[in-house]
């Protein structure tokens, strides 16, 4: 299968999950006494920053799953569903976050956060292992560039590192997983400099 | 029509499916005593065990139905029908999927699951018909490689028996369900050996 | 502006809708004894007819929309604000899809559902009358085939006769609605014979 | 990147957030006497009324963005963001309006409609400048025909003067949002005058 079908897909699948999970942002309804006031939305606060945070992530899997998929001009059987485990942990994300936003950080949804984060940076290493034994030409110019992996490795350990604070120091927990958003809002120069586009 | 175009709709609506069945995972709203935690998430277990294999079975389609429009340069108005009415019966699949999930597989929950299955197997049968009608050169490679829809054929029996299996033992019937999911999880060889994409 | 690209955003939105009307289907909470049974999707019978009829209905405007557009290289602003005033008429029947279904084609639900079928059809009128003016070569060859849209004058007329038989005798009007739907599945011949795609 | 992709993934977005938008349209559930009839749609009235207005927004935004992005053949990192500010911004657009509707427009509903507008506004311009930052000749370009992004900045003007009069003169401020939107629907002639397509 030409790469380029499956990059639209992914696209797509994409577009849809960043959009759909800001919609998702509930209207508060109004009860009781008067009219509905700035102070309703209130509780919607941390959710608004959960979406923050999950947008930032999502669009950077967006960007660097791009670059990834130019790598390789035709994928494989196992590339394909290397790359569809990796969507189903992304459209994990909108549940992860609004769960968390809705409870205002509590420390089981900062650790599933994390789970969800943990699990689909692994599904992006596991999709990049994938295309690299699909053709030998592309394992040489991958492995070059990436380093074995270096940085999606140190983001799984960070994001394990806050699953376990989630319970002692949640705070913390919390400014990793911005931290880790943060290293990767450089857009991965490793692939564009090796590549022509 | 050329059939590109009807492909790309059709991409279109299987990328939403896929993506917001996942999306219509609620939330769940904590009640009571205490903060939020991962013991909440248990009734969640059944419904996300269900979303995985829908998502399994979504995906099929979405790559075989890819092998089956490319066979076709152009589509009929009947072929566009019958394409439509298998994107009919996908599109019940997250519905199917829900209330089995939320129900905790419980035998008619099962066996509905099992009708929407059986629907689009013959849906997608149909379309493979349709194609073969629609032009003499298009008919003779389809049969050789489908061998009359043998598996298309099986696969629907399968469902049957599954569907009358979910009110004796609910737990073959989902196995039956697992199994034809993974039998289709090899691509489907015998067309992409015979076309030439 | 190319009308490609109007196109393309068309043929997205109503992918969305036909999508995402099916999917809004309520998976029903069983409440009380026992297990979830069939008979809970009982009340799901008319809801679910209603989206067969309008499922049918957005895949004409969808066909017959990319045969009109076809007839024009480019669109001034004038085509784009008739396009997108068809486009909202259209995101408006999967409100009226439910709400008829849910209240069991109730005489003001199949009223409702006629006025949105009118102001669609009128919308497409309007846009086929904008793509005229647009052209002079193009009016000629869209009035030849058109008939001065005989076809879509009809149909209004029937929604009409439609709506007002929706307070005395709502079968009949369910079934005009539906006859309209019968007549428009055959796709725009009219359109195809006079223009190479 | 090449402007393309950014464009075909702006646009998506733009096409989900303009139709779940109008999607969200809750069908009322008819409670006690007797059947549904046109008086329950009553409380939906300044909720359509909002969707409209936001639809023409939407696509004035969709529409102008076309033109900003067809300027520059290849967009920057900053450029990249920039654009993903303003789709945050605009999946601000279907909650504000939802809350302002459902409200019947309150005073703090439609100071946040406003924010919403503004910060729409303001994303646009600061794509405008990221823009005419990325390549000399483009910046030339750009500076001539936008005037220094005179419109956009009256706009601004325009919209925090309504966030202010929406807490002493509601039905002046909601005039102001219907005017802007007014002045923009003429399409932005000074970047189509400019540039060949």
């Amino acid at each position: 299968m030409p790469s380029g079908r499956l990059e639209a897909f992914s696209d797509g699948v994409m577009a849809i999950l960043i959009t759909i999970m800001v919609l998702e942002l509930a209207v508060p309804h109004h009860r009781g006494h008067g009219v509905a006031t700035m102070a309703d939305l209130r509780p919607l606060v941390p959710v608004l920053l959960s979406y923050v945070l999950s947008f930032v992530y999502l669009v950077i899997y967006w960007n660097n799953h791009h670059h990834l998929l130019r790598a390789a001009p035709r994928v494989s059987g196992a590339t394909l569903w290397a790359n569809l485990h990796l969507l189903f942990w992304l459209s994990l994300v909108p549940f992860a976050t609004a769960w968390m936003g809705e409870n205002g950080f509590a420390p089981h949804t900062l650790a599933l956060y994390g789970i969800v984060l943990f699990g689909s940076g692994f599904a992006y290493l596991l999709l990049e292992i994938t295309l690299m034994h699909t053709d030998e030409s592309i394992s040489q110019r991958l492995l070059a560039v990436l380093d074995g992996g270096l940085k999606e490795k140190i983001s799984m350990l960070l994001y394990l590192v806050g699953i376990g604070l989630s319970f002692v120091q949640p705070a913390i927990a919390g400014a990793i997983y911005v931290l880790v958003a943060l290293v990767w809002l450089v857009p991965d120069r490793r692939l564009e400099q090796a590549m022509v586009d």
